[in-house]
């Protein structure tokens, strides 16, 4: 494509910045918000805006938060002896949605990864132990995706919590709901069998 | 998905407005911005705002400009005494990337379409007439889309531009270069047996 308007083109070049976002999507979306009343793209500038310059991560459990605490650190309904370790804030919203979970989190920000250079010390690690400290936490679960890097960090903090008198657990891996046993994989299906429960009718 | 700041949950209302971009995409978006340094969200904020609020259009043949004029209209190293009647903006974009035509444009900024309740009034008809008043103007060439609403427009336009001593044209239909005369449709190889040229070996 031919641009001949320099506005245009750095509307584009920004837009293609995103991940996700070619040329041509970028040129779709710049040329919707032109012929777009031009409340609409102020009110897109101005929310990601105030999102990049006023979003915080919370002091306590680096969710992202609107105040200096998250909504759930916040949440005084919330049980503050469960801590669930997660990787990043998109594993707290998939969590959050199931609506069953009613504990708080701790976002790590990553997992140990040696190949990426990604050690302990550049994960919130600390700050979870200095949680666990005051007496107050009896079970932290660790919903670490189940990779390499997953494991190799829960039992890094395995280690890290040790002799603290926690309980600590790591979310069921098995078969999903609704997946068939014939096309599950050998891992999981090790795993759903090695993990086997009590069998309780619904 | 449970997302529990107010500021993300803006950013992604804000974004699901673009076409094509749903509350997953969003949220992926705004997680992204979250992750790079403030001068990416900075960036595109305000290439987005200038867009908006200085790009115009040509007051000579409605194209974007960033000036009165548009880029095509003020380089005097193009054909004047040749328009190319197009819909919009992006077909001003796909014919300037050929780098073949060295005339100017004119964009109608849509076609007649009693169905949707556009008549010709709603289009940029009479400042074209206007232009081929001016007696400058030798040919007259209309690329529109090859639909029932663009030749009703072609049709409109050839009335209208009727008597006043130019040449009226409209860009060849015909089987695609590329493509196979087997798996071409009637209409279009009707057209292209009509419209057929003398032989010229390349």
């Amino acid at each position: 494509m031919n641009i001949n308007s320099r506005l245009l083109q750095d509307a584009i070049d920004a837009l293609t910045l995103l991940p996700g976002i070619g040329k041509k999507t970028a040129l779709r979306l710049a040329l919707f918000l032109l012929r777009q009343p031009p409340q609409t793209t102020e009110k897109l500038t101005l929310a990601l805006s105030r999102l990049r310059q006023e979003a915080r991560f919370c002091r306590q459990c680096h969710n992202l938060a609107d105040d200096e605490l998250c909504a759930i650190c916040q949440n005084h309904a919330r049980d503050a002896s469960l801590i669930c370790v997660v990787e990043s804030i998109r594993e707290v919203m998939a969590i959050e949605s199931t609506q069953q979970y009613r504990g708080t989190y701790h976002v790590l920000g990553g997992v140990i990864s040696p190949l990426d250079g990604i050690g302990p010390e550049h994960l919130n690690i600390e700050t979870l132990v200095q949680r666990c400290q005051n007496g107050k936490v009896r079970e932290v679960i660790m919903a670490l995706n189940p990779t390499l890097e997953g494991d190799t960090t829960a039992f890094y903090l395995s280690k890290r919590l040790e002799g603290m008198g926690l309980t600590l657990t790591t979310i069921a891996r098995g078969i999903a709901v609704g997946a068939e046993l014939e096309y599950t994989d050998d891992i999981t299906l090790a795993r759903s069998l090695a993990g086997r429960q009590p069998y309780q009718p619904q």
